[in-house]
């Protein structure tokens, strides 16, 4: 598990042409623009409610994102319809929609979730998106709906030569039976079921490299695992489709800096970064943009 | 959070041409026709049953309610399918229908609550309704089904450029466990669940500040808070999207003329007052009206 | 409440001309042809099965219903899409028919029922018939899928100007916590429910004013009732639809005229009997059918 | 109850020119050809398994029921899409088919059966079929989606003019607690269902009259039956549907004989014999066959 | 039960010109290329997960598989659409595709399973493939939502003339109170289902000959039973379908060809090798490959 991973090219990935074009404007027109991606999600207020809020209430207006993804610069910025029609006109062209096309909100039971679709691909073709993006809750109890859903998503991309992005997150009453969602195990298997149902780029969460959690997974995971081989299994997984990182939780800027370097040199293309970047003030969440935007471009291809 | 919201323009809200039509005419051709909105709904027939009507049986025939309409003026009267095709007919054009499109009892448990759809937005196209109503359940355990639904009724809108004003309800086993439907935990999720989706105006209740309800809401909203507070924080979570309140049952007029000078101050567009009007007099229901309408000329834009 | 309920005029229902001209050929053409309707159900074979012909055993072969119906003459014969199909041929154009669109066995629970469709507005069309029935259960735990499936029907109908009658039956586990099926509460919410979604012609059974049951229904209606005051409110609730009262069980000719009598006063539209019909003799059931056709004269408009 | 049963005319049926014009071969072209049915079923590999085939192995062939059937003749063939896809094509002419459209594994619980739809109408248009099959139900749990299912199907069948059989069952939890399938009552109520809904021809099993298990059934049917009451019975129920009897497991070639004479003798059309014919050499099942062809002619019209 | 069984010629199986073009390919044009069937599956990414990788870490790239799948030679790669996608181009052509239009995870419980759909006929067609695969879940209390997925699939498989393989597998909680997905019983059952359905190739496994097990399976199957008559067995109850077995895990060479010839002999018409073949390094893959070839010349036809 040492040897060094590749991150996929455009050309590996065999893409459409219509996916083609719109990935290279996200890798290379936009943001760092030299082959790697950072985006900006503001899903948040649908997926934990507007409590992110209210400690950085210049973050519950959505303008204040907008404002940062075409200032950072972003490669993209990730939002629901609701906010896509409100906020993204003025943005159009000078920043690029990924139109989160499902969503749901963290009050009922997580036992066995799924993400209903709140869009469609041609709501994202009619807004000039550059990709979608889809939440696939993997080992949830309803996956079975979960991949026919994704499956007509898919459908439609290929249609119109629309990019997928797939959260893809372990979930559900039998992940935690297994040790929970951030394991080594449990990412791993998102991120190869994400590349088996067609994702053309994977958000996945960094691994957790805890034991004891570890324990409950299948036995062929019973190992030591450093952070790094951790990040390299789970992108070796993805196969020919990119992986991004999530940022998660507001932490310092030197760790997250760390976690950026450890990724990146990991085979990711690219980080998504939401609460470490809006939950501060406008010049903070630049501060952190622009030190990302820096590690960024050590990793242009 | 002490900072003025203010309510959102009609270019505020980047609308088709068809929903800005529709809308610029509730806010400026009927009703206070000053930019605000005072709405009559009667659709507690459905929703709670006759018995609202037993102790006002003027109420229980639903011309009793287009009169008040009418006569107030409202900006519009909100009913089902059923009541519109038999009553709206003479008064098309007089005052403007909002169709109401789905509804349910209330009779059967509120755990898992799900609101069916009555009628289509093609139902209120061919009405002449200049809006359409959908009563979300933010939280209910079959918030999925919930949101898919809402899905195609905002692509049905989006298709004919119909307002459609979300009745944004937190209910379900969950909220209970959380504090209860009237928490601002709850019904402030409900405001930004309703933006994140689509709604242009989001119809709320006004939240209630009782802080051993909010001890089970998530930690960040454990702070004291004023109805004001509360009411532009759920303002606020409704960003773009223009919010009405609901009068709720029956109180003393001064009561509701100060509830309702509190929201309009708070940012609100409007109001939607039923109970309050209807389960009185025929002349009673117009002084409160009138009163109402004289408070809302203060608000003109 | 005790006002004087007139029973709705075809001009009073806004109706489409297709409505209009087949509910005017039910009320003015056929049966009492005096503006009341008299109907003869004969989907009992489906709803209780055969247990209802093993007594009165011509009662099996439906032709005798439809004979009855003929010679009456009653307004209409209400059956299934499969007796339909076989009986009514011979009879198309001298008996109206009413083609029951759902349908359902009483063999499995009734804790949260569904009746579901057996045949299509289109197969009512192509049949001849003058109008549609279809069962609601309001107030059943599956009432969603009730609404929802109701909603294509009454599409289908106002595609092809369809009058619609809705049995319209309080049932499931919550209405029993609430008092049962026969309250004036229950049959009351389940009046307002069917004009509230579009009924046309509200099929009710007269409730019961028993005040043990009625102390489980909400507040508003712990009051006396005597059975005129309960019939006038469930007909006051229905608005500007027609309401036709079931006879039930077979029972007492003197009993069954008074009870007619009874609903006719309080502002019925017509009755609709079966059981109490064709559990009888052939001589027998024209004896009683001429003598409720006696009373129904007197109710002409 | 001792009226004699006439079994229905095609003229009777009220049938388009298509049914009418398939069932008229399956009635004179074929089988006996003397207005009488005989069916061989080979669904039995898909309903019970192999396990049917162990100690009669030819029988695992299907080619071995085509065989016997045009051999017999019979007037039909039932079977399933992938038989009649492999199977069919030889005979195709020869002897008619029956395609059974839906079919289950006898693995899962039966409580809730429902059979699921394994081929279309269409399909057997393309075969060249002259009826289909279709397994109803009734009374399970799950009859609410049976009923909807088989809607389709009866609407797939007007509109190309294929006659339908349906194999009409009572099953599930709420008919073991009244006594089980085999009783008259339930027997009963699944002729009329089946016939309500729109079969042409009706598949039953010949009631067992236990008056133990009767005692659970309601009221109406605890008197005494003799086998010749309870088959003219359920031949009532089914109206201008025909009626054909099943043979059920081996017996002795008189009891099966015998069973047949009483059956025809009180009003069916015919008979489908399975595992009584199959189960026993390809010589031996001639045998049988011939018999009750013999019979069978003393029935024509 | 111990005649001999012979495998089915494509004459046999009475196919339409599209299938039997296609098949043609894969049995006399690819791999072994003498009416034999080589299959390398690689969907076990998706069915396991990255585990079955972690001790063979070449194979976690699925170019791994296909490089084996062109060298083998072997008659075809089954994969999901993901991989198909990503991996299949560069040998399109060179090896056939078998598209596996169906998969889930193993993370939740495997009490109830269905394997939704991840793609379709039309994506096979596109993508040049010259089957599809399906995995039906024999027995699961969800077979009748499996079954009417299925025949989707095979519907449009008629349309465009492609092949179906059937992955034919008893599960969920009724199989193993049967005494599990192994007994000859289960197999034998799942044989059968799947050629009633319209497979035109199944995959099954080897049955375990365990009488402990077989104990509680009906009792038609309480005979004693070797490996070889097992297979015949369940080879016998496909019928006019073609039979593939699966390798299972890897084990050892000799053991491998053992069983290989056994099923051979018995009347399969190949063989279907996944982590027995590319679990090990390349060059033992190949090694292991060469000796399944060899022994396929056998069989020729």
């Amino acid at each position: 598990m040492s040897q060094l991973i590749q991150r996929p090219t455009l050309e590996d990935m065999r893409l459409s042409p219509g996916k083609k074009a719109r990935l290279y404007q996200l890798l290379y027109k936009y943001g760092p623009a030299n082959g790697t991606l950072l985006v900006l999600p503001i899903d948040q207020g649908l997926e934990h409610g507007p409590r992110d809020f209210l400690d950085a209430p210049e973050a519950a207006d959505p303008d204040f994102q907008f404002r940062i993804a075409l200032e950072g610069p972003y490669s993209a910025i990730a939002v629901q319809i609701g906010l896509a029609e409100r906020y993204y006109p003025e943005y159009a062209g000078r920043v690029p929609l990924v139109l989160k096309l499902n969503g749901k909100t963290e009050i009922p039971s997580d036992e066995a979730p799924i993400s209903p679709l709140n869009a469609t691909v041609e709501d994202a073709v009619r807004l000039g998106a550059l990709a979608v993006g889809y939440t696939l809750y993997v080992g949830s109890p309803r996956q079975d709906e979960d991949f026919a859903q994704f499956r007509k998503v898919r459908e439609d991309a290929d249609r119109y030569g629309m990019p997928i992005i797939v959260w893809s997150y372990p979930r559900g009453a039998a992940i935690e039976a297994k040790g929970g969602k951030d394991t080594v195990y449990a990412v791993d298997y998102a991120a190869r079921t994400a590349a088996e149902l067609g994702a053309d780029i994977i958000k996945l969460n960094v691994p957790n490299v805890d034991p004891e959690k570890l324990a409950r997974a299948p036995k062929a995971y019973q190992r030591p695992w450093t952070v790094e081989e951790a990040v390299r299994q789970v992108i070796r997984s993805a196969g020919r489709s990119m992986v991004i990182f999530a940022g998660g939780e507001r932490g310092s800027i030197d760790n997250t800096l760390q976690k950026a370097a450890l990724c990146m040199d990991a085979g990711a293309t690219g980080l998504i970064f939401g609460r470490n970047v809006w939950q501060r003030s406008y010049s903070d969440a630049l501060t952190v943009t622009r030190s990302v935007s820096d590690l960024m471009k050590r990793y242009g291809r």
